[in-house]
């Protein structure tokens, strides 16, 4: 993979030879969405879906649609063909361009696309499968909609590091004593062998698309009920099971949760059945 | 004023001529901080405080302090200097740098500081001054802590565009029914001759020398009162009289709130002492 490009308003070049400008609202303001593709044997997984997303994500804070959604998937096969990527991540990000220091949109407003590819190690996480993974709690204190991917990232970043720290692989928001969702992936659990996670209309949680995909599909294949429902820690702790889903780490089971087992900590059944549902999932849409 | 200069990490240069790397974590994150330093007759005022508020936001954010205080105060003198500002505003931001694309800190930090010489019509803010502006108030969506000045401004982007479609100056914030701030000004009124304002303490307001310099020093030099209280849209509509106060607007008196009248919506008597205190303040700081 060539991490060494990027494709920016439709040019692929070396990110050394380019500018950003530094008056760029996304430098200045984290005004700006972005949007994260998997990628498997050199396709993008739901490319169109996720550009439907950044659109969408992008008329929500009035940035102007500068480029067609069939463009921007015709920019993601592009860029994945130029980049050589066969397997990782590719990261899109579009910002309200550049203007003159003021929170006011400027009047001539020329948005910003990138595109680049974001190397990942499977096999490290498909270790990381074969135990689990521990994670920390922190009190949600991100802005109030968290629906739309924006570049706004700083309390993740922060909960991040603070898992980081506690030797944990990733942290769980709380607000009013619900867990909502980690820094950069969903979060389920299995109670009475029903998935149970927090409600996506109430705006508090990331639109997702691998919690989408469960939902709508690997859960119904494996004949699993899909439970929308805000629970608590002690809910989670006293499930038979928990995983992550998210675009970087598939299908995680989760071990701990603030260093205290999820039923016998070990990766559940239906964790994995998913994570192989998955894998066949993307076989076939990818080969 | 030369707005074609910027300085980053103590090397002045044209924008045009740096690259702003594109995985710049201010550009893809908003991971970083920012101050405004107000320039008068080429003097900064408060820069050291300036330069110790974003030294003390780096800390919170755990940016490791790369440069001292005394040397980014020196920074706003050289820049003042080389941009040729005479009547303006300084913005400094910092951000975390450069790094692969994740939410965990990168393991090489090496922070980015820029600073930029931001035009400001004072003329202009001193004829609406002498009418007042008018405001309208949006539900406080903000991140639950927002006392850092982080470049994470999304939620006051759009609610300055609210403002603006509404054909008002600004947006007051509303959390429980509680006015914070405006996006980028506190807020105060003038009730029983006493100044009200949101406390600073539970973190729901920017630290922001404007407010403190008013509380500390020319509320006192006038004999007035600050009381630090959270109070209602009602509370100050009813007020005798209600401004704004920053960096930008100075102290720029309050007309209308939602289309309705605070009091007479004439600019109050104390609201215009406040400001003609500044003024002496200013002329005394900088001569």
């Amino acid at each position: 993979m060539k991490t060494n490009l990027i494709l920016i308003n439709n040019d692929i070049i070396d990110p050394e030879e380019i500018n950003v400008h530094p008056f760029n609202r996304g430098h200045q303001f984290g005004d700006g969405v972005y949007e994260i593709v998997q990628v498997y044997n050199g396709k993008a997984l739901h490319a169109e879906m996720h550009m439907e997303n950044l659109f969408n994500a992008m008329v929500q804070i009035k940035i102007p649609g500068f480029y067609m959604i069939e463009e921007m998937v015709d920019f993601t096969t592009r860029m994945i063909e130029a980049a050589e990527v066969t397997d990782g991540l590719l990261y899109t990000q579009v910002t309200r361009g550049i203007g003159p220091y003021e929170l006011d949109f400027p009047e001539q407003c020329e948005p910003e696309l990138i595109m680049q590819a974001v190397p990942l190690d499977r096999a490290a996480l498909a270790e990381k499968r074969e135990t689990g993974v521990n994670l920390i709690t922190v009190p949600d204190e991100r802005a109030v909609k968290c629906d739309l991917n924006t570049l706004n990232r700083l309390p993740e970043i922060l909960a991040r590091n603070k898992a980081r720290v506690g030797k944990c692989y990733d942290a769980l928001f709380v607000k009013d004593e619900k867990i909502t969702e980690a820094t950069e992936a969903s979060f389920m659990v299995v109670k009475d062998e029903m998935l149970w996670t927090y409600p996506q209309k109430l705006g508090s949680v990331h639109s997702n698309l691998m919690r989408q995909l469960i939902k709508e599909k690997l859960a119904a294949t494996l004949d699993m009920q899909v439970i929308e429902k805000a629970f608590t820690k002690e809910f989670a702790l006293g499930a038979e099971e928990a995983f992550l889903c998210g675009a970087r780490c598939e299908i995680m089971p989760v071990a701990k949760i603030d260093r205290r087992l999820v039923a016998d900590g070990k990766p559940g059944r239906m964790t994995l059945q998913l994570q192989a549902a998955f894998e066949d999932y993307i076989r076939e849409q990818t080969k």
